[in-house]
């Protein structure tokens, strides 16, 4: 038995509760190599409040030197062996939208875009057409296409050019490439196998769509063709509940991460889109579940937009939430995020992820701040991801022992 | 998929450049305990200079308390599981005077000995005769020696009273037991193989083998015996470009080491032979490879003869390097070692490796030196040393992200 399957028999039901609140790409660097990351910057009096009796340090999320994409780091925070239980981009795509997805589905993302008379792409997303534009092509689309036999096609309007293509009914190979020539002037690739015998039948199946769909879309302006990215097999995990007795809720403002908490099985919260619905829902919901899990966005993207000082001010303005957590007094409260995304980067990054657990019963670091500096020094350092909810769940009593 | 295979799928080929200086031996302790090791008691002002923009750590070599030889310590850097990838000292002796192995070759080392008119060793080391009589008897052997019925069989001076012995052509069973008596007094012991039944064919061969190079060296006054240790059959690794995509240059000037690079495919510098040639080839060669690396011997056999003084003396020569490394830039420079030799144990020990990683992408320690006390405090320190070549080519953008 693997180490992070023992949880399984140890896991017991309680009325403990653990909060969870990740800050997306929190991670960082200096801009230069004497100056200070994003976190050391800001002034976070409610964390540094909590800092010196609580347990820190820097997490490594998936393997040394490993840059996480947002899926793999989230799992890892769930619990989930980020390698075993990779998933591809279509499927977290199509659970963003909340659609039912079945063990078996083949997912992926869709892009609507121009194409010249001659079958070039000149627009990547079609003029980033409209929502209701989009829904409104979708339903042209599902009027007219014939699904090859046996397979039953769904096609869902995701915002703006994007929508989702699921296909239900065979045994599907999933290593299909992209058809995205990532650029204009070229045509759209065909979908092409990585074992072209084990994928013969699927890219016939996708060939037929992407030609019907050419055909139903010939007479559009703008959204005159499809690219198909991310291609996925949906693969059903075992529910956090199941493996961690955690009845759980996701309080996450964007798509994609309401995807990945549904994927093992968390009630999400459809509706929220800001930082005072989520503790508002925290509030009202806290005595129906046992885990809850708070995303902010905007730590990522300003990193990913290479935005130092805005990354800096929404770490700010999350600190500000944290007395709004901890009137709740939680058995265990955890902060921590999925991956780096240092602002000098303008991406994800391999750095290891600063974390923090909070508890009447952790045993206090004792250091001033929480920052990666002084995370290297605490308690936590050098945990894998994936240990930090089991640490949590044990510092809120819901391990049992281990043996006798 | 284990941790250390997930870097195939995600390496890239990119023009950036990893420079890893391993000083061998390098880690040590203190000759008091209220004493500096040789690291901290060396002047290295040019390592001091980068120290604090790195990230620095101890590494374990290959597991808890294990003491690494050259083999294991040096795959680990290279980024290959020690314990997976262990290979057999004949092994490395053959490569190590550039004899071009294939798949399946039965490798041992071969020391000539002096035996007395009862057949007991009275000399193990025949007298360290030199190479050139080495090389007289090696043509002596092979001019008498008839090869048992389907072997092939090479016979290879490598310097003063030490040889190879090659066998090519069975499906040979390496786990056969050194026929080194280890003292004098005692006759050569009979070849033995662990598993008798399986090993018996190359027991035979052996036996046969050496029976007839007994004979043929009859009347020679100084080598009239041998004695064989290290079997090892010879497994081909996946290159370091198969694995990593790193086109890679060996500047080291001990056959071993050449020996050890050339195992893993890196093209190997095979005549240089000081320091000084090692930063001309360097810079020479810096446009045609990915990884570099230079290795240093002195660490490691000053600290195998005792001598503390000599060891720290060698780590300020070392030191005296680092501007002729640094001005060229790297993406990623590496200094690291592939087991400690504390001069206080006269040998290689299991205690972990020190280790500094300098790159512009960074996180840095802020730490003042790199020695063994401080690298306890860096943000490297616990990874496994295999890690470390994977994390030096994520700080020069060689490794894809992993999952969407």
């Amino acid at each position: 038995m693997s180490k992070i399957n023992i949880y399984e028999q140890l896991a017991i039901k309680t009325d403990s509760k653990i909060i969870m609140l990740v800050m997306d790409g929190l991670g960082g660097i200096p801009l230069q190599p004497d100056g200070k990351t994003e976190l050391e910057t800001a002034k976070t009096p409610n964390i540094n409040k909590i800092a010196p009796h609580s347990t820190m340090g820097l997490l490594e999320p998936v393997a040394p030197g490993v840059t996480p994409g947002s899926g793999p780091g989230h799992l890892g925070l769930f619990g989930y062996d980020p390698i075993e239980a990779n998933i591809g981009r279509g499927v977290l795509s199509a659970l963003g939208i909340n659609f039912p997805l079945r063990h078996g589905d083949l997912c992926a993302r869709v892009n609507f875009c121009t194409v010249d008379s001659t079958g070039k792409v000149t627009d990547r997303r079609a003029g980033r057409i409209p929502t209701d534009e989009n829904k409104r092509i979708r339903d042209k689309i599902l009027a007219s296409i014939k699904p090859p036999a046996g397979v039953e096609l769904f096609f869902e309007t995701e915002k703006d050019h994007r929508a989702g293509l699921i296909l239900r009914g065979k045994k599907f190979y999933e290593n299909i490439a992209d058809t995205d020539p990532q650029r204009t002037g070229f045509e759209p690739l065909e979908p092409v196998a990585d074992d072209p015998q084990k994928g013969a039948q699927t890219v016939e199946i996708l060939k037929d769509i992407i030609s019907q769909i050419k055909k139903i879309l010939a007479d559009e302006q703008k959204a005159n063709m499809v690219l198909l990215r991310g291609f996925a097999e949906y693969k059903a995990f075992p529910s956090i509940e199941e493996k961690y007795k955690l009845k759980s809720l996701a309080l996450a403002t964007y798509p994609m991460y309401r995807g990945l908490a549904s994927l093992i099985g968390m009630d999400v919260d459809w509706k929220i889109s800001s930082q005072e619905e989520q503790i508002e829902q925290l509030h009202k919901n806290y005595d129906k579940y046992d885990f809850f899990f708070i995303h902010i966005k905007y730590t990522d993207s300003s990193g990913e937009d290479g935005d130092f000082q805005r990354k800096v001010q929404v770490i700010e303005q999350t600190d500000a939430m944290i007395p709004h957590i901890l009137n709740l007094k939680p058995d265990a409260f955890v902060i921590a995020c999925d991956h780096s995304t240092p602002a000098k980067m303008k991406a994800h990054s391999w750095h290891r992820i600063p974390a923090l657990l909070h508890s009447p019963l952790c045993r206090p670091d004792k250091l001033e701040r929480f920052d990666e500096t002084h995370c290297l020094r605490g308690g936590l350092n050098g945990y894998e991801s994936k240990y930090l909810l089991p640490i949590a769940m044990a510092h809120a009593m819901k391990l049992n022992k281990f043996g006798a």
